[in-house]
């Protein structure tokens, strides 16, 4: 049993709380869950959304339910005196906020995750962008010239059209998004998989702070925690759950943001990946999201805003050719020998009627030239085209 | 009315068959009708389909379709005396066979072209293959250095695997396909547009008797007819027919090969995509394929022999990282501080039951050490891996 009342958790997140909704004890409740359990606790989450964060710590030590009682013996360990007021303290030192689930800030995406969605969350940095549209573009460390060239495209670009630009922060493909986006003038959104008072990596803290002055950088594990490997693969469910869809922008065959891209699958999120050569083992793991997840070929900023809803594409302009039969008409013309109606139509297998009213509308097109004896030819422009292969 | 009897037909079409089933009758009277109509001639196919061909020629002053009707005015511009004799002749001067429906070399995956198949075939060569999967490799003349390595890669592994390779010996990726797989020592085979004596593009007049030499030379265009923009867009339903899949190797945004895509699109062939970097002109076109058509990604000849039917692709082998425990147990441990069983299971946020016991598997694979304290510590090849991002 974890005792504490509204008094005393109102003293224990002086500073860290905003104009929110939700009371200062659920607050202060989450942020101990969020101290006792590592990241995806689904036990922990069905448990707090059954009985409130609160309520469920008072009930950690009495409960029946199997599962819990399975689960307290791995958050038990965690259970120290001092653990959960030494993370507020250096939330307060970062000037981090506590933000939980009610809060005007809440984003409520994540809750798309049901019992795997983050019991709180940690923020540096104001704007939260829950108005506008959100996608995740997300890849390799190890990127490419190419890679980062695309990267900083798409996202500059979904930047400039209003869309904030979620990514992980690391080196390679995910900074190259944010940079762009920052100097692009846009939202961009960052998760962490370690504490938010952590910049990870280290490289990156001046890249942290320009997206925390700008933007938002969020991370569900406490100020203090270090970013382990299972801590990124469960941040990467984050990244795909905040946005409205996913890109993988540049990826080897096992980079981490197929993970990134599973979650976006299970999650229902549109799912899409930038193609690059074949040759590359830089674009194996987009080509992979391509094959696999039947992802979305993604080469421009306007596919992506596409896949936030635009609907279906218009059909295939190269379709219109079959039924053309003036392309026949053309075909059966010469730019230098003059030729006979009847010729026209014997060589386009036309009928003679058909082939000379397309003659006569072709003429009024300015394709085809009518000699002064009767005889028809290409006009110039037309010739240029007519003889091209499929 | 057009008149002719077996004994006739016998002597018309000397020298251009081999040991067929139709009848004499029958190939003289298709080879006829591949004289009159222009490829893909639906009202021509309808009606021979109805009444055989040599039927349908007598057939077609007195019928009463309204669709033969209009359909005989674009036909009599052709009938001319001894127009067929003369496509004959130089079929005979080129070494050129006649093939029709019912022949064993028919390829009767043309068939699936219901009324728009060909109504009859000329070859150059002698391997059919029929037995033999094929695949149709495509792309655009303008080709780049990429996409012919890709090109010639893919044909040579697949002719390697016994597939046979299809193409449209044109210029660029076309070329390429053919001459991979003739060197690959495989199968090819070659559809034109224009007759199958008047080798197109000139360019490659050597090539297309080497393809003849070891595979085939198809056109459904009888000898002499000129290989015009009508009839590439009609051959590309061909090359996407007589395939078991498609690829569009590379292809510009609004290349040719985008149309034989869509034919194999409508006939429900498997259709596939190389990509390319999004920043080529050259691989525009198949990003469309890939995003419009909803094609496969194709990256290697084992994603092609995918597409003919090697069923499902296992379950993506980074989702099994995420319910790994052992992912966290070994977050929890460094390769140069000892910690003790407790202290992992807090920093894993495992119940201390379970971090005992990954940490005896752990340590019977070689990833932990235990020192005579009994403190755990990462071993080095487990730590190399330890700490990567997501």
């Amino acid at each position: 049993m974890i005792a504490f009342d509204e008094s005393a958790a109102r003293v224990a997140v002086r500073g860290l709380r905003g104009e929110e909704h939700t009371s200062a004890e659920e607050a202060y409740a989450r942020a101990v869950w969020s101290v006792l359990v590592e990241p995806g606790d689904g036990v922990a989450g069905a448990f707090v959304a059954e009985h409130g964060a609160a309520e469920a710590l008072r009930r950690i030590d009495d409960s029946a339910d199997p599962d819990v009682r399975r689960a307290r013996a791995r958050w038990a360990p965690r259970r120290q005196p001092g653990a959960v007021e030494a993370v507020l303290d250096a939330a307060r030192r970062c000037g981090a906020a506590l933000v939980v689930p009610g809060d005007a800030a809440w984003p409520t995406r994540l809750d798309d995750l049901g019992a795997h969605a983050p019991l709180a969350l940690w923020r540096r940095g104001v704007a939260t962008h829950a108005e506008r549209p959100a996608v995740a573009l997300v890849g390799a460390r190890a990127s490419t010239a190419y890679g980062e060239g695309v990267a900083a495209d798409l996202a500059a670009d979904l930047a400039a059209a209003g869309v904030a630009v979620v990514s992980g922060a690391a080196y390679g493909i995910d900074g190259a998004c944010h940079r762009a986006a920052l100097s692009a003038g846009g939202a961009t959104v960052a998760f962490l998989a370690g504490g938010v008072d952590r910049p990870y990596p280290r490289g990156h803290e001046a890249l942290l702070a320009q997206i925390a002055a700008a933007g938002t950088v969020w991370s569900e594990t406490p100020c203090g925690a270090a970013p382990t490997k299972w801590r990124f693969l469960s941040r990467n469910r984050l990244i795909a759950a905040m946005s409205d869809a996913v890109v993988v922008v540049e990826a080897g065959w096992r980079s981490g943001s197929l993970n990134t891209a599973a979650h976006a699958a299970t999650l229902g999120r549109p799912l899409g990946a930038v193609p690059g050569p074949v040759t590359s083992a830089a674009s194996a793991g987009c080509h992979r999201v391509l094959r696999e997840y039947d992802g979305v070929c993604v080469t421009s900023a306007s596919d992506v805003l596409e896949m936030l809803g635009a609907g279906g594409s218009p059909p295939p302009a190269w379709e219109q050719a079959r039924t053309d039969a003036t392309t026949r008409l053309l075909d059966a013309l010469s730019p230098r020998t003059g030729r006979s109606s009847d010729d026209v139509a014997r060589r386009s297998g036309l009928a003679p009627d058909e082939a000379a009213i397309l003659l006569g509308f072709a003429e009024l097109e300015g394709r085809v030239l009518r000699d002064d004896d009767g005889a028809w030819r290409t006009a110039a422009r037309a010739a240029a085209g007519g003889r091209t292969t499929g």
